[in-house]
Parts: C-alpha cells; sequence; structure tokens
C-alpha cells in the first residue's frame, strides 16, 4: 500500500539516485574493484600536513573557528585564493568569489537563480552526472552537443543554439567527467564569442585542471573571456579531500550576490571550522607542494590501467587517453550495451559505471567510465583483465 | 546603467538579504554592542575538548575522514544520536535520520521536496526569519497563525485553514526563536491532531530545547506523535559549535529517502571530517557533560538582561520572559517602530533586530528581538541602559 500522506513538489518526480553514489554503497563489498566511483586515492590525502592545518586552526583562530562566519567565505582564505589564482592567469578579487560546500553547491546555487522549470541548459553530450542531476531538480530541459577529442563542438552547439534558447552553458572544458577530453584553445574562444552573441553565460567547472599528467596546460575559459560573462567554479576535493567539502565559484560581482543570497537560504554559510584550517593549510605552501605528488600518482595509475587495456580489452573497443583527470572514457562496439557488461563484470566483482547515465537526454548505451584513481595497481590490472574477459565473452 | 546580461529565475525576486546576517557584518565593529545576532556565547565553545576530538579523528580515522561518504551521514554518529535522543524519549533508528550542514539545509531541502510556487506554509507569527527566507527561495506563500505564552494558536489555526490549504505546519515549539516561548503539551497534542485531521505533516524546528534554564520539561511534538507525520529538525549549532555547521533530520523513512536525493544534488553529503569529530566528542561524553555549561551561562546571561530591562525600561515596554533558548522578545508599545528605534540606537552603538522580520506576511512593526547570548555581562547591562533611554526619548 502507497502512503498517500506526503505531498510532494512537482520537481521530486526529476530527482532520482545517483547512480555512483548507489554505487559507493557497495564499494565496500569485500574483494570488489571498483572503477566506478570518482574517488581520488586515498593515497593522495595529504592527512599528516591536513593535521597539522587543524591544529593551527584550534591554536590561532580558537573560538573564531567554531563561530558563525560571513556567508561570502572567511577573508584570509578567499585573500589566498586570489593570489594563488593568479598563477593560472585568473585575475580576480574577494568579492567575486564565494566559498561553498563543494562546487557541487555551486552548481546547486546556480540553478536556484537561474532556472524555472522548463528552462534549458546546454550541456555536453556526454556531461557530468552530478551537474545533470542537480539541473534535474529545477526541472530543467537539455540541449545537447557532442564533444569529440578536441572538446565541445562549437559548429553542432552553433547549429542548435539556432532553434534552441538556453540559460546558460555548462562545460567541464579541462579533462572533462567522463570523456576525459580537453578542450582546445581555439574552441574556448570561439565559445566564448558565441557566448556573448546568443546573450548566456558559460559555467565553467573546473575540478580536475591541476592534474595535468600529459600535455601542455590550457588557460581557461574565464581567464580567456577576463571573466566576463562566465562563471568558473572549483574545489579542494581533488586536491586536498573531498571529504572537507570546500569550493568555490568565480563571477561577476552581480552573480556573487544573488548566490550569496541563495546559499543563505540553504545553509547560511559554509564550515568556518575548515575555511580556516584550509586557510593554515594552503599558508604553509602545502597545496602547491602536494600537487606534484598527486600528479605523479596518477599518471603512474592512468598508465597502468591503458596498459592493460591496450593488453586485455578487444581492439573492438576504442577509448580516449587522458592527459589529466581520474577517467579513461570507454566505447565498446555499437549495439553492445554497457549495462549488459556491468551485469556480467559485478558477478566478477568488478564495478564501473554505465556511460549512458551521462547523457541527458538519453543515448550513449555503448559507454563506460573507468575510474583510476582509487584502486591498487595491482587492482587496476586485475580488474580490467576481468573486464577485458566479460566483454569478449559477449563479442 | 543596469548590467542586463543576466536572466534570473523569477525566485529570485523573492530573495533579500537576511538583516540578521547584514548586521553580523557589522557585529566586528570596535564597540558595538549587539543584541541583534543568533551567536552562542564564545564563552561556551568547548575548544579544548572539540580539539581532543579532532586529534581522534585524524588518528583512529585518518583518510577515512578525509574520503567521500554516504549521503545519509556516517553511521557511527546516527547510531549515537540514535541512543542520546531515546533519552529525550524520541524513539528513532539511523534510517529515519539524514545529517545536514545545519539545520538551516534541513529546511531548505524541505522547501525543495514539498513546496511549488504558489503553495502556501502555516507559520508561527512571528516566525525563523531563516525559515521564511528559505521558503521564499521556493516561491511559497504563508498562513500566518498567532503565538501567546503557550505557543502557537490552535483556535486560530483551525479557522485558519477551513479557508486555506497549507502544505505543511512549520513550528519552533521549544524556546520560540524569536518569541521565547514554549507550546505547552495540550496544544502540542491538539496541533497533532489538526495536522492529521487536515492531512499534512508537522515541521518541528527544534535547535534549543536542551538549554532550559527555568520551567519543566516539554517532549517535542515528534515523541508525542511516535514520529508520524512529523518532521523534526535539531542541530549541534547551539550545544557545541554553529560553525562546524552539523544537523540532522529525522522523519519517516519515506521522506529521508526524498531528502537523500535532494541533498545528492544540493551538495552531495555532509562533511565527513566534522562527522567524525562530532562523532569522538560524543562518544567522550562531552556532548552531555558540556550542555549544563552552556545553561549556566545562558541563565545568568538571561537573567541580567531581564533585570537591567526592569531597571532601564519605560513601563510601556512588555516582554516574554523565556525559560530557555537565546532572546527576549520585547513588544514596544502601539505605534513606536521598531526601526526608528534601532536608527538611534545604533548610533549609540547598539544593534538588535527589528521584529518585524520575523512577520511573514508583514506586521510586528513595534517588535524587537534582543539577544542574551553573545554580550558580555557589562555589556548586557550598559546596552540595555542605552536602549532604554532611546526607547524613553520618543515617548
Amino acid at each position: 500500500m502507497k502512503n498517500e500522506f506526503y505531498h510532494y513538489a512537482p520537481r521530486v518526480k526529476r530527482m532520482t539516485a545517483s547512480i555512483i553514489r548507489e554505487i559507493l554503497k557497495i564499494s565496500s563489498r569485500p574483494g570488489l574493484i571498483s572503477f566506478a566511483g570518482g574517488l581520488p586515492s586515498p593515497d593522495s590525502f595529504p592527512l599528516k600536513e591536513f593535521e597539522r592545518a587543524v591544529r593551527d586552526t584550534v591554536r590561532l583562530d580558537g573560538i573564531r573557528a567554531l563561530q558563525y562566519t560571513l556567508t561570502d567565505g572567511i577573508l584570509p582564505l578567499r585573500n589566498y585564493l586570489c593570489r594563488w589564482l593568479s598563477k593560472q592567469e585568473i585575475v580576480v578579487e574577494p568579492p567575486n568569489m564565494l566559498l561553498t560546500h563543494g562546487s557541487q553547491q555551486a552548481l546547486d546555487l546556480l540553478g536556484k537563480i537561474f532556472l524555472a522549470p522548463g528552462d534549458s541548459v546546454l550541456v555536453e553530450n556526454p556531461s557530468y552526472l552530478g551537474a545533470i542531476q542537480c539541473f534535474n531538480g529545477y526541472e530543467a530541459k537539455y540541449v545537447t552537443v557532442p564533444i569529440d577529442d578536441r572538446g565541445l563542438r562549437i559548429d553542432k552547439a552553433e547549429e542548435k543554439l539556432k532553434s534552441h534558447k538556453v540559460k546558460f552553458i555548462y562545460v567541464v572544458p579541462t579533462f572533462h567527467n567522463p570523456a576525459g577530453t580537453t578542450m582546445d584553445v581555439p574552441r574556448r574562444l570561439n565559445l566564448i564569442k558565441l557566448a556573448k552573441k546568443i546573450d548566456v553565460p558559460i559555467v565553467e567547472d573546473d575540478p580536475y585542471s591541476l592534474i595535468r599528467f600529459k600535455g601542455n596546460w590550457v588557460p581557461s575559459i574565464y581567464s580567456l573571456a577576463k571573466g566576463k560573462g562566465v562563471i568558473y567554479l572549483s574545489t579542494f576535493s581533488k586536491l586536498l579531500s573531498p571529504g572537507i567539502r570546500l569550493g568555490y565559484v568565480l563571477a561577476e560581482k552581480e552573480i556573487i550576490a544573488k548566490l550569496v543570497l541563495a546559499k543563505q537560504a540553504a545553509d547560511l554559510q559554509t564550515n568556518t571550522f575548515i575555511q580556516y584550517a584550509v586557510y593554515h593549510y594552503c599558508q604553509h605552501g602545502y597545496l602547491e607542494k602536494h600537487i606534484p605528488t598527486i600528479i605523479r600518482d596518477y599518471a603512474h595509475k592512468a598508465g597502468l590501467m591503458l596498459a592493460a587495456m591496450e593488453e586485455f580489452f578487444p581492439k573492438e573497443v576504442k577509448w580516449f587517453e587522458p592527459q589529466g583527470g581520474m577517467f579513461v572514457w570507454t566505447i565498446l562496439p555499437e549495439g553492445l550495451k554497457a549495462s549488459r557488461v556491468f551485469q556480467k563484470s559485478i558477478e566478477q566483482n568488478v564495478a564501473f559505471v554505465d556511460g549512458s547515465v551521462f547523457f541527458a537526454n538519453g543515448g550513449g548505451e555503448n559507454t563506460m567510465r573507468l575510474n583510476f584513481t582509487n584502486s591498487s595497481d595491482s587492482d587496476l590490472r586485475l580488474g580490467i583483465s576481468r573486464l577485458g574477459k566479460v566483454i569478449k565473452s559477449f563479442l
């Protein structure tokens, strides 16, 4: 018998469980090799350095770190981040910045200030699942544009935008999640031009760009546009810890003011204690010192996964070789559904994400997202060899 | 020239700055005596005990405390809270609980799952500003019902509900914010009956009930209803620290499942590190040990403020004597606007909150909310004496 006592808002129909969060639930299953999550390598967490930062917080900030603070975020940390971002050619002042509970919260606040039911967002096809789920909660529609190894197909975007109105353009241009690809500079410049022409902002989600283990640095869309018309999101999740839930948004002051209002209503402010702890962590130079460690670790793990894929996957399977980030995007032969592969591979204790979940309007049934950062060296090889066998059994 | 580049969702028109958060910005002004915030006394923060809990987290949980975790919250802390709540006659299991970034986030998630634009909420008049702001973001309307010294006027609620449909009933029944009053048991039982009759849930916001310094304990609406049809919110903000942003919701499993989906989209999960730290804090028995300290401190400060009000306020001013919580609700003579008093008192370096902001549909211009927890003993007396002079100057 269905409980009919509770009467929900229509948007609830659009809220569905994240398959990735569901897989996280089984990830503690003994023996499971999971290529599913977007979990950073636990070896990459700078526990000792973070502990020192936490001690400094207690010693130097004391009760201030336990009290309420401003919604925008504590000034010392925003100041530090502004100086730090200038090394990435991002010129920004504290009033252009809001600290959030992870960049997921920034997505949610953006949805809240921009999206009315039925509004459309232009997204890459595939796109980040967390963003799609978040915008679903605002009853958004999607205009999907394919990507290739140079990122978003601007020509296709232009075509679609002739007949579709969107509220903003959402992209993960560097080490795309799930596709691993990076948008090149000419396309970034063309995207800025296109967005300006149709008069909509670009939302640039950039959690991974500092984790580059191959190829040359590419400036952010935000820096190329000098911050005009671009909203930039980043996070400490991949550089320090995802468990501390700390991210930030950069945008024009007008947008930040609106986001601050939305954040007041959402949770008043970001965790004061964690803000001070991360500030001390940064002040000690740990953030900059730690990044090369992560890069070395991830380069190593990506190399192992790619080598194993070469060795164990049948030649009919294709993939994008990432230059950074955490994922290898894999394309099965046309007609072979990743969901069928998953059913069999989970019996072999190997998990991954069925790529179709990243396609906002459906499709991509023959794609898989493989994460290489959260498995041991031996599990990377063992998991891929098992997965290779499972795939071969379907061919 | 107005920037017309950004096109916001209609709900943005309803988002306004919290006057209380605005006042927080000036609260560091030298010499300011602020009765405005809802800031706990900084003397009440158990810094040393929290430091020990943080050290335990690093030592015992290590990298687990920095990694992603389940959206619902870590099980050890939910288990602890269930045992702890049973001492308050609240019978609840972990699947009935979701940990949130403060109870403000719980309000936001409830707004998200229940409120479509134009839906109504029954609120006390006055009501908690953070809730009103939060529901405003979902384009809610309000059915307001007056309160007296025994809490919500159930008779008036019944009357209003004959002609108005609401999605839920939102109350702060114990040590009300801003009014300081507590709903008695007969009214709690009648409210449960009424809500059942009209088939809507009650949202019980309970941040203060453990900070009782006078009178007898009153069971929560949640416990009286045995959890049926009631959603209960509470927080560590007033018992440990507001800066750590940790709260929780209790509800029927069906509701928790919906809230979990909304939370995944909002910020994935609550801070892992803080959850473990608070778990160790609780395990050491610090939570229970610390509450009497807060009560003693607040009883003392409330006493000082009330005595100063007796001494310095003209007899035309009335107030509710609170038995717990953080506020004295004060009523100026009819026709004297608190906003005019504020203008003059801020010149004297004394801040408070104009009570009209707590009236969801307007009104209450002659009311003020005075907080006694965040001022020194001498400032309490000095501030009230100045405020008394300012009020007298209008009579």
